[in-house]
């Protein structure tokens, strides 16, 4: 298994963020974004437009997951941020997911962010909404039928808050 | 008084716009847009961005309130949509953000959307939240100090919902 480090992600490291997305985009469950995403705008949603992106890397160099960190709301808004995480297939299981989201919760912190919010948890996805509250995170809110599940049709979504300093 | 239509906006409407959104971006009380926001900024943020922009006119051609109307999230959220109503300072009591809300539920269900999302509807406007309430708007949730109210510090705000179809 070995261990990783997180890292700021770097143009380089945007094929490997790709494929990572690409599948998770494309399965349906999780992210809100189209299966058949264009590369370019993936390319501009998670890495250039975000005002951070991460990647976690192991002692080889394979990058096993990505981040995004971003403000969720303009001007008066703007101390809560806002992150994605994605880990790739081979590497669930290692705490890459958990680890992304400590170390954000730092750099949110580090940034001058006071709170993290998640717009769209997918309630189905009962592995992350877990995570999250294991990580200190509450469920807010519950949008009904929010998210259009590609196999269990339209399911709900929380939205998720937790207070950094 | 006298009553008043609700039309999509046109490039022309911008100036009449500008008017009515500028002071209530600078007041601080519900927008989270900075209150020196460039008019550029804004006019791409209301008027050009967003699927459908409107206004509220009165017989003699005056702009009462102005309105957008956009997909909340991307893809596997987008049935989901997000309006901001703002109405002009002299035109409070006539009864044009409710008239704008309901406008825009009718749009909204003709544009193939079948829900509404608020996502930072501040707390300490009590006449908004007992608007949209009224309106059959739910709070869902809400989010602890994630706006900076220029005269408050931080307040609350809530996520408001609607099932339209």
């Amino acid at each position: 298994m070995g261990g990783f480090v997180i890292r700021q992600a770097q143009p380089a490291d945007w094929p490997s963020c790709w494929a990572i997305l690409q599948p998770v985009f494309e399965k349906g469950d999780s992210y809100p974004y189209r299966g058949d995403m264009d590369e370019m705008d993936a390319r501009r949603l998670w890495l250039e437009s975000p005002l951070r992106c991460y990647v976690a890397q192991d002692n080889g160099g394979e990058v096993l997951g990505t981040y995004y960190l971003k403000p969720n709301q303009a001007g008066r808004g703007d101390h809560v941020c806002n992150c994605g995480y994605v880990t790739a297939q081979a590497a669930r299981g290692r705490g890459v997911a958990s680890a992304m989201c400590r170390h954000s919760q730092q750099e949110a912190l580090a940034l001058g962010f006071s709170a993290m919010q998640f717009n769209l948890v997918v309630a189905s996805n009962t592995g992350a909404v877990a995570l999250w509250q294991k990580l200190g995170f509450e469920i807010i809110g519950t949008l009904p039928g929010a998210f259009r599940h590609d196999e269990l049709g339209p399911v709900d979504a929380h939205i998720m808050f937790k207070t950094l300093a």
